[in-house]
């Protein structure tokens, strides 16, 4: 619009040159006046607000981050600002995760990959964040355009993708690979994935992606009558990985699969996708700022307001070959990580006159008592807490193909997982 | 901005009758259709959805209740459309007031009032709602904007006031007495009012006024260091009142009142925000819509992901006059709520065969049960569940005036509360 403006005062220059009589050069500035008024209104509507190099603690007005930096004075958080230099993967940018990216961006998260293939429709107006203009945008476009002007210190990477394509499964691996953003950073180049995807085959794919590449994700889901949620921590080896266990949601036993038909579809709520977003980032924030307990699954029952808990190890029998991967090294790992916990003990107790804020664990997780193997009983799926019921059919069910290969992602594996996926999609 | 491009129209259509020489009129012309463009492009950023007049539940992209709609065939919400005919009172339009009334316009709510004296800063923008490009817009200004082009259905009306000042009181009594929206509706014009206000003393104005009117209302609170918050049912006379009992919150033992200093500011987060409102909207939506179970009171403790829930009976020794008059009409009309629950009950019992929805009481509420008053024991200040705290000290601590008068709301009450609040801001 600013151009066009500009191309405007260059034509009524031109104008005021050709008039014969100088009578009428006065309706002529009148008409530059109004040109440069719509210029200034123009301006007005798209202000925003200049990126900051540190993030300051100081109490004024005008400061985005103060509320954020005063986490470290209440003993929350040791070091708040330690936010920019994470990495976090959203996949799927839909009810769940469309709040999920707006809360991290307001945080001040360094990074932010964003994955969808999806529009935006009028339909998904009953949830947050997405606004009727945005209709008929990409979800990622229209995300990347908000979050943008609410931070613009937030790097935003959008990937228009459907991860459960073959092409769409390798952009998606070597978008996690990619390290430009901290090169110095262990592992792979985020530091968390977060699924707020609405299909089995979609978390099927992270999963396989995450176990992999030896990534710890979380996992989301709100039950298609909209009253429960679940959000879930996963990490390869140490912890359940979707095909271990079938997912969990209280008080539902609706099987998606069945909800996909034509002319039908799932209800669903802002209250409970903006609580469930809230938990899953509350969760994201303990585990990468390390304060809290890290919840390794935490239900949402709206209807009763319970809220359950429960602890997976993983599956010895799971049927994804990267898990049992994972799991060899875990144990493998085992003397290493007693050295280390038995190291920082000692020192932790030489050091005891000294008030530390969270003298935790290196994640602060509770999920699993590694030093006694049978402490924490793996949840079989015959077992369940009470209120819990099993969302989907177990993993296995679905599993009449031979599991995908070795970690290395080969052209083989993708062929694998994609003709899983399509005959998960032919049942 | 239109009329401005309408009134450009205008002069280039007068300059082009004045020009003595037709050979110029193309150039106006050419003017003229730069103008129209412009016209065009900003009609196309501020395109909104229509007014809706029903609420269809088809299945179409361009449907905004096809989702919530779904909750009547998914056999949670027994008539969904109920929800046009509400009015629900915000007070306070701030991290969770704001995130609140986004999700009640999203569902598509009646009408919402929405009360705030503040403005928008850059500081508040590590919250959900309010943009950057808002900021030195007054709260209610800026959610208007958002809210009326989130959802045209919605009655929206605002008040810049701050309640807590005589005049800004006066006005939010009669704002709540206005029965304009549905004048065949019982007792005062709106069906539950939300505070979602940062203070003691807004809240103990809201608990005037609620007393006063016997209009029922939720409160909510996130404490100072972001981590913790609540959500409670307050039915004047049923349960116990503001004042009553101090308000609770997990995990936190912080007096708010200390945290008013200059340049000291409470720690908040998007997220512990955004699930306060996520509880708070749902409870709301079950109280209104009669599904589920309304919760009387809701802790959230964000680093243990602990939900307290308990029930809280109004104190006969309460320093609130209103409440006590209250508390003696719901004793007087316990014969007449028995006569109707075994009325109710007879009617189940002789359609037993039919299965209804929701067999619940009127409201689903299982607070307190009255056909035995001991069975559920008022909890009082000495003897809180396990993970609960004081966020204040008790109301009483703070009451050396006397209690506010009777509930005619007279100029006395009024000068009575202003000083009582005084006294509170003096401390």
């Amino acid at each position: 619009m600013e151009a066009e403006l500009k191309d405007m005062i260059d034509d009524l220059e031109s104008l005021k040159r050709s008039l014969p009589d100088s009578s009428l050069h006065a309706s002529i500035d009148k008409l530059e006046l109004r040109v440069e008024n719509l210029a200034k209104m123009a301006m007005s509507a798209t202000v925003r607000r200049s990126k900051v190099k540190d993030m300051s603690s100081e109490v004024v007005d005008s400061n985005p981050y103060s509320r954020l930096m005063a986490l470290q004075r209440m003993g929350i958080v040791e070091n708040y600002e330690r936010i920019r230099e994470f990495s976090v993967a959203i996949v799927g940018v839909g009810g769940v995760g469309s709040v999920a990216a707006e809360m991290l961006t307001r945080c001040g998260i360094g990074r932010l990959l964003l994955y969808d293939y999806d529009k935006v429709e009028l339909a998904n107006m009953n949830r947050l964040f997405f606004r009727p203009e945005q209709v008929g945008m990409t979800k990622t476009d229209a995300a990347v355009q908000t979050l943008a002007d609410i931070n613009p210190d937030v790097v935003l990477e959008s990937f228009t993708l459907n991860i459960t394509t073959v092409q769409g499964f390798e952009t998606f691996m070597s978008s996690l690979r990619n390290k430009s953003f901290r090169p110095s950073k262990e592992g792979s180049g985020v530091d968390l994935v977060l699924s707020c995807v609405d299909n089995y085959e979609a978390r099927m794919a992270v999963n396989q992606a995450c176990n992999e590449l030896n990534q710890t994700w979380m996992e989301s889901g709100v039950s298609e009558d909209a009253v429960s949620g679940h959000i879930q921590l996963l990490m390869p080896g140490e912890t359940a990985c979707f095909a271990c266990a079938p997912p969990l949601v209280v008080a539902s036993g609706v099987d998606e699969r069945t909800l996909k038909r034509e002319g039908v579809c799932a209800a669903s709520l802002p209250t409970t996708m903006g609580v469930v977003a809230g938990l899953l980032v509350q969760n994201t924030l303990k585990y990468l700022l390390k304060f809290g307990q890290v919840s390794s699954y935490l239900g949402y029952n709206s209807l009763k307001d319970y809220f359950p808990t429960m602890a997976m190890k993983p599956n010895p029998q799971c049927s994804n070959a990267a898990c049992l991967e994972r799991q060899k090294e875990y144990i493998l790992a085992k003397p290493a990580r007693d050295a280390a916990a038995k190291a920082k003990m000692e020192a932790e107790a030489s050091s005891a006159t000294e008030c530390s804020l969270h003298a935790d664990n290196e994640w602060n997780i509770s999920v699993v008592d590694d030093s006694n193997p049978d402490s924490v009983e793996a949840t079989s799926a015959d077992a369940l807490p009470e209120g819990l019921t099993h969302e989907l059919p177990n993993a296995d069910d679905f599993k009449k193909s031979p599991a995908p290969g070795p970690t290395d992602t080969s052209i083989d594996d993708l062929d694998l997982l994609r003709k899983q996926l399509e005959a998960l999609n032919a049942d």
